[in-house]
């Protein structure tokens, strides 16, 4: 899923994003609820609507951000009160205020407000914070939502399998009564080491009920989206393809590259030879190095056009060979391909 | 036609540019000779090529910017010498170089290099610039282009009707050997009053040639193009609509309006209701007024959509009018619904 934090994927239309192709997008409801408000969006026909995207659209319950960019937060058992990034307003996040917001919003995916514990926090704290998860996801599951809305719950536990097993299975017990729509897993790829990642999900991910989405939130490079579709992960979504884009640094199937560098001033070939987006289809590297270089805002656009085809296009292939029985020849054809020298 | 600069229409694709459907697009041949320079863009194909925009282009001759943007100018017969403004390296732009750059970009309309007076400049040194501007046309004539560029020819002389008339004798002259393609104003919309450069356009455009192209040269605003197209100008560019768009000033049917403004904020309704362009056939004013207060690329790309829109809308539905033979009813019609309070 490309992200739109502030109800639009940044520097692209929504008809580009429409030839791109991603199933899903997600929209950030820390960033919507304080501008512009989710009230006045849902008075403006909600987010598909206002952002002009009917596609799906997933919200995340805030909790993350207000964690990480809010200023002077205040944690309780009722919520979490914090300060506005932009203009250092009051406000208040409650289970109960994330599902009201994500209602006004109008998204498709709803995600459960967790507490989001930083990276490397001890057993003790972490249990307690995880157990207040629980509480608040039976919260969420309590308030009503649209009739079009599913909402998914989130695990956590950091690199402990004891503990994320232990928070599935109190998951599953709210589960039993009515049914989530999917499960994330959350407080992973936020600090800890790669390895100690990529270990937890090779030993979790197939132990969430497969009858459903697996999403692994915040995730990730192209690396890290075929390890995690190899592990079973259904889901992702990251900022990395756009972000990335606008300061120049391009996925390819071949690896990396950073377009500012002089060695692409007279190249007369695409970004990616393999890519069919139109920023691969129309210019050179050449043309794309004189837009970054020139400070011109369709570098931003390019660039991110071509990132979001090959990030969306690299999970499409994967679902394909999923389906058709091949995946593991698809990945290891897909790593032996990128190489470490810039293409 | 609008104006791409450095090689593209900011912050639009030349796929968007195709939707609004301008006949003509305006490169600079000051920005593109030192950045990514000219014999690079021919050796990648030329600029339509570079650009991905297949339609016609008309380049500058680069001596207005050259006059106004670069540093330490030294005029002489022969030619200017000049520093980039880009990294003071040094340059130099004479009448054969300026033609040369302009064969290298392989644009479709080329310039001739003509000396721009500042306005208000004194008969007497004008008189002598004009002289000079003449020699330069007769060796930019002598310069051989490719097979499908045409050359045009720039009148001077300010203000000053018997100096125009003047230039344009000389010119004739020079036309009636091998002829031009089109015939250029230069030297107005330069500073001097409004109503100074419109009596001369209401005196001087219909002594221009009739049966080539009349080029109004870095005009302008909706009122300015319904003038000028009332006195027989067929050809305008101007950075207007796209340096506006980026600061948020908005060209509708009904007059100027800020996206910026509070009573925005809610606003459920299209940025121009008569307006069919991608802009405002898909967000609401409320979304736009978003875009720009929270500092999205997406703002200047869609504002850029609906000012070109506008504006290029006006002149196809001038021209439309003048064949119908409905112009006066068409133009005041115009004129009455731009009202000054904002819309």
């Amino acid at each position: 899923m490309p992200v739109g934090t502030q109800g639009t994927v940044k520097s692209i239309t929504p008809a580009q994003l429409r030839e791109i192709g991603p199933q899903v997008i997600l929209g950030n409801t820390y960033h919507l609820s304080l501008r512009p408000g989710d009230e006045l969006v849902a008075r403006l026909g909600g987010l598909h609507e206002f952002m002009g995207w009917e596609g799906p659209i997933l919200t995340d319950s805030g909790g993350f951000q207000v964690f990480s960019l809010a200023s002077m937060r205040k944690i309780t058992e009722e919520g979490v009160a914090f300060q506005s990034h932009i203009d250092g307003s009051s406000h208040f996040l409650s289970p109960e205020r994330a599902m009201e917001i994500q209602r006004n919003l109008g998204s498709d995916i709803v995600m459960a407000l967790d507490e989001c514990p930083p990276g490397g926090l001890e057993r003790g704290p972490l249990e307690l914070s995880m157990a207040r998860t629980t509480r608040w996801l039976q919260r969420c599951k309590d308030f009503p939502l649209g009739e079009h809305q599913g909402l998914f719950a989130i695990n956590q536990g950091s690199t402990h399998l004891d503990l994320r097993r232990d928070h599935l299975h109190q998951i599953l017990e709210i589960d039993a009564v009515t049914p989530f729509q999917g499960f994330a897993l959350g407080g992973l790829s936020v600090g800890e080491p790669k390895a100690l990642m990529n270990a937890t999900l090779a030993e979790f991910v197939h132990e969430l009920p497969s009858d459903r989405p697996r999403y692994l939130m915040g995730v990730g490079t192209p690396e890290d989206l075929l390890f995690g579709i190899e592990q079973g992960v259904d889901l992702f979504d990251c900022v990395l393809p756009t972000r990335e884009a606008r300061h120049g640094r391009l996925l390819t199937s071949r690896g990396r590259l950073n377009i500012k560098n002089a060695r692409h001033r007279e190249a007369d070939m695409p970004l990616d030879p393999d890519c069919g987006c139109y920023t691969c289809r129309t210019f050179s590297r050449a043309y794309l190095h004189h837009l970054f270089r020139a400070g011109e805002l369709l570098a931003f656009t390019l660039n991110t056009i071509h990132n979001l085809s090959y990030t969306v296009g690299l999970t499409r292939a994967a679902r394909l060979a999923l389906l058709d029985g091949r995946f593991p020849a698809f990945a290891s054809a897909t790593r032996e391909r990128w190489i470490t020298e810039e293409p």
